[in-house]
């Protein structure tokens, strides 16, 4: 079984959600945009052809049985197929639970540089986007980070859930703090050391072999300016 | 066994995503915090007692041994210990997967009328609003209901999904297109005809007994200028 895993090519996004525990796992799968001449119309193409199988938006996981959409869906079906995550169902709640807090983040991290429409440019909304990455800064990164460094607390495991292994939820911590630190280099490291415990987590999952090295491969797509972790200096601040 | 549901009191937010089903179905719940002297010093309080248990926020749902938070998470829970929807794993992801679309615009229709930060007044952020809106009037609304239409029209049934019987699925998009027109009265009389079986849906929902007399009760609280759905007139265009 080789799965077919469909995302907008050339940006991390979304898709690392879902790249990151594929590949630490090393759980086969073609990257069908990345794969493609012209990557983003073969995922227009892609929606389009497969609306019957009604997924809104990329991420998504073809199964060859089941076409699974949204991040924190896809996540759940690798946590019950491939144990990346407790095996049973309470904990398996309590995990999407947090996926699910991670997917709003990740929106609001989108909304910074986009508070008005995803129907305009950037620069067409920045002054806005100055006045709401002001208020994430100061007030939603503290006040999610300091949820997360608590889930994290919660036991005296090395990894963010209780068990000896790693969770999807490690994978979606290390990845959502990279983006973090991506977009808001100066703020991150002003609050890096009031959130020992995430980044020890992060830092021991981005240590996964087979993580390691696809973050290291070309396979691998850099921040940059598109996608939802953008670096506009000016919605930065310590 | 009676769950201990908790959401802000007076509004209906996300809580009746919740709230629907558990009346439809009739399942037993304590409203806490309509029940307190100071509903919304009840939920900021329970929520801080029980940081332990996780939830970033309301609504959350708490069954005796868990303590269960986000709205797709909660309803994915019903379905699985009440069966109010698919009983197979692939049809439970697929609900689910149509869950999170919906909390996907239920996000973005906060967004509209508080387009740079929940930390400022609406009308401290209405010109942003306004363009907000026109976009997402123009663009979102008929790209997410075309989206649910499609969904409906999948197959011969009466709901949302397969099968002889209602889902959270009905519920969710039942109460969404209720916000939805009380937020866009006049966009929505314009597009209602170019979706006629998700409404139709909503009114078979909307007459379930017992959801019916839910809505009909003082128990429901009614759209206003608070929570998820706000009628601003400025906000809407046909």
């Amino acid at each position: 079984m080789v799965y077919d895993f469909w995302y907008w090519p050339t940006l991390p996004g979304r898709g690392d959600f879902i790249r990151y525990p594929l590949e630490a796992a090393q759980i086969p799968y073609t990257d069908c945009a990345r794969d493609a001449e012209d990557g983003f119309a073969a995922v227009a193409e892609h929606l389009e052809a497969k609306q019957g199988c009604h997924a809104f938006a990329v991420p998504l996981l073809e199964t060859g049985s089941e076409s699974i959409a949204q991040t924190a869906n896809i996540l759940l079906f690798l946590n019950q197929e491939h144990g990346l995550g407790p095996s049973d169902a309470a904990g398996m709640r309590y995990l999407n639970q947090l996926q699910c807090d991670i997917a709003d983040i990740t929106e609001e991290v989108h909304a910074v540089h986009h508070p008005i429409s995803t129907a305009f440019y950037y620069e067409d909304q920045r002054d806005a986007a100055i006045q709401s990455a002001e208020k994430f800064r100061e007030q939603r990164i503290p006040k999610y980070l300091a949820h997360f460094e608590r889930i994290a607390n919660a036991h005296d495991g090395d990894w963010l859930l209780e068990g000896d292994s790693w969770s999807t939820g490690d994978t979606s911590i290390a990845y959502l703090l990279d983006g973090l630190h991506f977009m808001f280099p100066l703020r991150m490291a002003a609050l890096q050391s009031d959130y020992p415990t995430i980044h020890q987590i992060q830092q021991k999952t981005f240590a996964l072999e087979y993580l390691d090295a696809y973050r290291a491969s070309d396979r691998c797509a850099a921040f940059g300016t598109e996608g939802i972790f953008r670096n506009y200096p000016e919605l930065d601040a310590a």
